[in-house]
């Protein structure tokens, strides 16, 4: 397609199949009259064959981006991309992931097709969060999959309360509460019981985690939603935030978490036969019978 | 408020505590220029006071209809009224009902505040399911909650396949699906281990009933999705549709259930300080700590 | 094994793969000093070969019994054949089962193996279960997997009260209770969410089907427990028992269903590498990564 | 009861209802031929009364102890007096535990009948739990409730494997794992999504906590298994064991946790109107109905 005349491409710490998997995009690409940019996470043995960069470079440059790697690649990569507002392409090296559904085997055929305009195009919601103390934000990030506030040695519960839009919701005791966008409901939410959200919704799942009473359960809200969970502050233990599972911070009682919209939607592009209810049955086995 | 001039009633079998909230609602009314109108639902013994009439003539006549009674009064009246546009008010018999929030206590500082024009509106969204056998459809309602199909015998599980907009989702054995808007979601949907869906939302949520494989779980989907669930055919078991528990079906094999939005929503009014979490924690004690 | 001179064989009604699995049984037993007892089960077309009785016959005969077929098939003989202490051995006709654990392809193998004696011996409790009402026994029976109480025309939940050694336990509005073995613990029990128990210990698993309030969980309780289940007198709906799903009853308001272990137990023999570990695997994917 | 003449009082860090409930005690032994022995965690400002003494002196010496404090008091008690077989007593502060459950209000009709052998017993057993890396022992301890493994920085799942009778069970992605007595089914165990499991059981129960996959489920086994958990030798994150939640070690992957019966039983002493149901009902609301 015209549109994609300079692709960047993010990967991560490479082996062999990574390797083998980026040449094989660029393969696919040589024909073309298409510019290459390579992060600076593609590995350096591959460094000589087209102009690496920083992803600031990379990210004002380019169409759009090929991150290959796993899911978790693909998390970091969107939250570094999303206010560029640069379509992803995710390229899973060997094992199908949510974000990266495009395997080694279909490189071929799913970018010709890509390039000749046959695709889907999906936007994604992030979350944004923030850590208020003493009316200062002293941590901040955004997530593609969740946002938890969790227990940090794992021995004692936490309370908590959580208000939406100023509104008290509730006072519980637990090991912790995910809040998951709906490309997050099929990671740790899950794991906490909470539901499969479609990935298409403009939702927050707030989700406790081990939750000390019998009458918790999940809820569902509008990404509208402007969530606040403040740990109580005559609990002994302390907490901590996590972005994605990946960045994370220490909070003391009385600080206070804020959830929001990120302004800005993800935007995926998917091959044209791209099924979710199918990568839900293949990664999840859901619903499959024994 | 200049708007509610015409106010219409209506109710269910009564007891006394039903006449009493009746009258109390009339006290309220009548130092106003309104013009009640009595559904024929109303006890007969206060039959003298106002015009009596059919629910279709009410719902040419009205500005608004108050319905008073518990949850199951106003799921039935919803039904007949959502077509009319006519906004709704819920007014209960002495226990808090998801729908019916006003209790007969508050009855008069709540509607001498409506009547100044100190409310809250909502839009709920409604769900349309017909069964469709042989090109033809045997029988169509709308629900407020949710649609059932559930094994009718109640001791083989049924086993049926589900498509969201023409694409597989999945292939389950279970007792049966209910597919939940997010007003009923803190009904069977519930029971059955759905989340709690918060009611501005536009969604259907699937929540399988006594799945046999371990990998069921529920999900979230939008609800301009186009679902379809049908009966595998070389099952020996008879199902049952159920819309809002109410009005119900027998269906065979190779019937198909279609369930998708209803293309009107209703319009509820709440008091100015309705809280939809409050009414959670009051009537499922959710999260509430022992 | 000496100790199996006699054995008689029960199936269920045919099909081809059914009668190629007893002829492969015949093989075995050709070669050795054995009588075989065909039960009136066995497909007609090989009731040449042996003598042909109906179950009290064979079960006042044989020393041990062999079920072919599918579960279904050796919960039904299970009961058939508790009280004559004859020890079962379970064949299946092509799916393994979580009591027919011998497949077709380790018949001439495992057979060999048991009459050298060669085996493992399994004892399992089966429950005993009984309406009364006004002081008389309706209906009973036992079940080696469960007694549930369900609501009867799937729309309406009920409403019932449980003692356990009359003591009051709770009252629950639900669709139903099940009751289950630990045998019965990989079936209806966890299809509601109970929790899987192992074989060899003497419980009963009280599990709300569908529970209507939140803080609703299964409880394990001892063997020795005297269940009771009376179905409270208001409630409009009327409740049907079933005993490992195929036995039923219709009960109503103010029978009460007594649910206690069956003074014997069932002797299951399994080939000597039985595990039952596997068999969870196997069966339901317990605990499988995708 | 003659049995009961030398009494020991064990407590907590103090506050005044706890004096006061300890006074209330002195009050009710005063009047008899009763030797009151005080343990060190007794308050000091109470140490006149009556010889103080070490938790060895006080076991060797004494027929029965109070425990006054919560749960987690009696936790700690109880593993330090199993072995000495000494039966014990549970006295709240205020707030009804599972295992203090005479409350302050109680104390004088409940030790004037249990002084008269008006009293239940009861035996609960208790799980012995060791770390082994090497062949060699590096930690090990008692448990009442459970031993659980867990992340360690709350950020990645561990991933470890099963044995019980060193039979493979499973091997599992998750947060951790709690194996719990029956004891201790209404601790984290529940809250993790385990089963009430009557205390008069000898079982344990496998609960994975906020596991990866779909097909995990809780599984109820005896409690002479002997269950073994490794973590994974490859994992990059390292796990922690606690006891009780209260004793903990950090383990590293190849590490493995041996989990058994302890040799002996704790025996608790309850008033005789005791019913284990009431206090699930009281604590955990369980089944209740708003």
């Amino acid at each position: 397609m015209d549109k994609f005349k300079k692709i960047g491409i993010i990967s991560r710490p490479g082996n062999d199949q990574l390797e083998s998997v980026i040449k094989a995009l660029f393969s696919v690409f040589k024909p073309h009259d298409i510019q290459l940019f390579l992060d600076e996470t593609v590995p350096s043995s591959m460094h000589d064959s087209y102009p690496v960069m920083n992803r600031d470079e990379i990210a004002n440059i380019v169409d759009v981006v090929i991150v290959v790697g796993g899911d978790g690649t693909m998390l970091h990569a969107s939250r570094s991309l999303v206010d560029y507002e640069i379509p992803i392409i995710g390229v899973n090296v060997g094992r199908l992931g949510f974000l990266v559904d495009i395997s080694p085997a279909q490189i071929t055929q799913a970018f010709n097709n890509i390039l000749k305009g046959q695709y889907q195009t999906e936007k994604r919601i992030l979350l944004y969060s923030r850590v208020v103390r003493d009316a200062k934000i002293l941590f901040d990030g955004m997530a593609l999959n969740d946002v938890s506030i969790h227990v940090r040695d794992a021995i004692r519960m936490i309370e908590f309360e959580t208000t939406i839009d100023r509104k008290f919701v509730s006072r519980q005791r637990a090991d912790g509460l995910v809040v998951a966008t709906p490309t997050g409901s099929t990671a740790y939410s899950l794991s906490s019981g909470g539901p499969i959200i479609h990935p298409g919704l403009d939702t927050f799942t707030l989700v406790p985690v081990c939750p000390h009473t019998l009458t918790s359960r999940p809820i569902v809200v509008s990404a509208d939603s402007q969530i606040s969970v403040s740990q109580v502050a005559d609990t002994e233990t302390h907490a901590r935030i996590a972005l994605d599972g990946q960045d994370t911070f220490n909070i003391i009682p009385g600080d206070r978490l804020d959830i929001m919209r990120h302004r800005k939607k993800l935007t995926l592009i998917h091959p044209a036969d791209y099924d979710y209810f199918q990568i839900l049955r293949n990664k999840l086995r859901w619903n499959e019978q024994p």
